[in-house]
């Protein structure tokens, strides 16, 4: 192996060593505004890499215009987009502020998020509390009815949900993850045992620290409703797992994969906070009834950092039963998406194992090199939204990322390496030796 | 296909139609006294067919001992032993009184009892409230933490748990059983996801039905610690399932397995409710640090019901992490069990699928015939107790069906049809045709 190589390997093994030696804990539930000094009034994060009004999806125009009601900054729906349109909101990515996102992803000041700690490096995630399924924000929805939820969430569930983990000192969420692996969980597409989990964890504290009955009643029945409670929580664990992994000089393993409906994403940990982005691709599925692909809007959400973390289609052996809601295939074959997202990753976790699979460790630290070597592309479990504003979720399905953005990061990485845009095969893992055979 | 074929083959269709349209609803807990009219004073419910305090196996002794003390019969664990010598108490089984009762299956009047109505015949079948892992009742515990904890679950969580389930109306248990088997349960050996949503299901009438936020936190503390916690559960509702097949002239299905640690004993429909036993079998499989083989009791308790009705060893396809936690080989291949227990049952439970086996619907309805033709005798996934009174669980494994019990069952079977004890080939499958091929 050449010089180059020996670096970009131990890199990689460095960037895999801190995602996986995360220790990733839920801990509270807290307002936006209090522990994002940098979200101002007006200011908008969503899903994905940077966009403006103007190339906007539909349905994440229609949460900005829902978001904005909600926040008081536009009194209707029709105020809210006309502001929008002439420039008064500022959008950032929620990446950049550390936070993720479902679908459209919206985070503003008058949010409560929940707060997953990495414990191992100190750092901190966001997510907003999952709204449950239909017509929801994070799907475009915006009318009375979602932002009443969303109310309801940021006076009620919220701080309840904040005091009870504050009294129980955080859930650690690694735990929960390696047993919804063997409870059919893929933690994208299908949260139902991890929810389950996760509330059967709470419900002691929550009781302990409730105020009434009553209101305890409408909690409990708000997250045993929702099978997909668990995905923001999942989430704000892969942006506080990956965090620590950017920035790492000669890395060429992905830190974050997410999408605003409009681009595709990627960010390499050896190239630090650029994104490499492309058109976002269409999800095959399923749909709800009454609905087609004609209605569906391309991939969305800054869900797919699960993915960056072994999770969803990475490990689709774990979950039998999602590939055929998400229409990829016949159930007795989901190990064939795991097997092929391990010929574009450099290690198996050893601490999230599918029983299916004889304890294999789901596929960590995606290697751009490997991406566009073996042309296997990140394969994502998600959710799919109309493509019009209001309406909501219209069915789920698998996508792939797009190759352009690999192709992109992996010219600008080989820059980093010194070894020029034109030649970027200089880094490639046949001239550098296999970083796939090793592992951390 | 003789005479007698189609008369077997049409009471087969009949015997699993019963048990696959059962509605098995879990709606109450209630004292044993006021549901079981012929349960009296000094009566004691075991697990298994019919034995005496002469033959019975250490860990059934211990919990003998202790429910005397507990029920007040008895000052200490040495009087009781005295008076069950002396013969002071009556020993019937549990399957004579509508009542399962898991491993030692200690069933009095003064205990609670989870009750299943079968929706669709109207019977009712009980079973105690499970008591966690370790040092239990069940497998053979009896000191006063033992017995605190019954009182506790008699005066605490068992009242409050009837209080919510009359609330809501009581909970259909086919759902959960057909969400569970695409989660990792079998529901004998592992029941975390079962536990898990049963949970959500109650929390919230729990929750609206509690007298106080402390009572409640310690009865959610305690459900929510018990991955077991479902399994009483789920043989009250095999026990409902299964009384409706009992009975019917012409079936060779079997309606009940259990075993009381020195015998065990099948039912079969067409033979109604006459036992036929054979000595136990010692289960094969892993035990806790620092017991042994040499430590266990044989085979026992009445869980096997859940095998009777396709779960257990029977959907161990559901189940990959059941088959190393029990010792059974790979992962991978948790559906070679299953695919064998396809030969001796004569329908799949279109409710009740394994989406890992590509939605293959659970083998129900187990044909004494082709038990005894094939060789395969059903598998049982079980507990394993210490062989002595007052120790407790020491580990888990898989355990075979003795062949004698089906030997005999199908001798006195071929009676019934009246071709004599010496001639039961008569009624073979291969002579009348085979039920396996139609199914109901």
């Amino acid at each position: 192996m050449t010089d180059i190589g020996h670096t970009i390997d131990a890199a990689n093994r460095e960037a895999v060593r801190r995602i996986m030696s995360a220790e990733p804990v839920l801990v509270d539930v807290v307002p936006a505004a209090e522990v994002l000094p940098r979200l101002r009034e007006r200011t908008i994060l969503h899903a994905g890499p940077p966009i403006g009004w103007d190339r906007m999806c539909g349905p994440m125009r229609g949460a900005v215009m829902g978001i904005a009601v909600f926040e008081g900054w536009a009194r209707d729906l029709a105020e809210a987009e006309t502001m929008a349109a002439a420039g008064d909101f500022t959008f950032e990515p929620n990446h950049d502020h550390d936070c993720v996102g479902p679908m459209t992803g919206m985070t503003t000041r008058g949010q409560l998020l929940l707060v997953v700690e990495n414990r191992t490096f100190g750092n901190r995630a966001y997510c907003a509390i999952n709204e449950g399924l239909g017509k929801v924000m994070r799907f475009g929805g915006n009318d009375a009815e979602v932002l009443n939820r969303i109310r309801w969430l940021t006076t009620a569930l919220g701080p309840a949900l904040g005091t009870a983990l504050r009294e129980m000192g955080g859930i650690p969420l690694k735990p929960i993850i390696a047993r919804g692996l063997g409870m059919g969980d893929e933690m994208h597409q299908r949260n139902v045992a991890c929810s389950s989990l996760l509330l059967r964890l709470l419900v002691p504290a929550l009781a302990r620290t409730a105020t009434n009955t009553q209101a305890l009643a409408e909690n409990l029945t708000f997250i045993a409703a929702n099978d997909q409670f668990f995905l923001n929580v999942a989430m704000a664990m892969g942006k506080a797992m990956t965090d620590p992994a950017r920035g790492i000089a000669g890395s060429s393993v992905v830190t974050a994969m997410c999408r605003n409906g409009t681009d595709f994403g990627i960010r390499v940990s050896g190239t630090g906070d650029r994104w490499f982005t492309a058109p976002v691709e269409m999800p095959v599925g399923m749909f709800f009834p009454g609905f087609t692909a004609a209605d569906a809007n391309p991939d969305m959400g800054d869900s797919a950092i699960v993915e960056t973390i072994g999770l969803g289609g990475f490990a689709m052996g774990a979950a039998p039963a999602v590939v055929g809601f998400i229409g990829a295939g016949n159930a007795s074959e989901a190990a064939v998406f795991t097997r092929a997202m391990g010929e574009i990753t450099i290690a198996e976790n050893p601490e999230w194992t599918i029983p299916a699979m004889d304890y294999r460790g789901v596929p960590t630290g995606i290697d751009i090199r490997l991406v566009v070597e073996t042309g296997l592309m990140p394969t994502i479990n998600t959710g799919v939204a109309h493509k019009l504003p209001g309406v909501g979720q219209v069915g789920a399905g698998v996508v792939k990322a797009p190759r352009a953005c690999f192709d992109a990061a992996l010219e600008a990485f080989a820059e980093t390496m010194g070894v020029g845009i034109a030649d970027h095969a200089a880094v490639s893992t046949a001239a550098l030796g296999e970083a796939a055979d090793g592992g951390p």
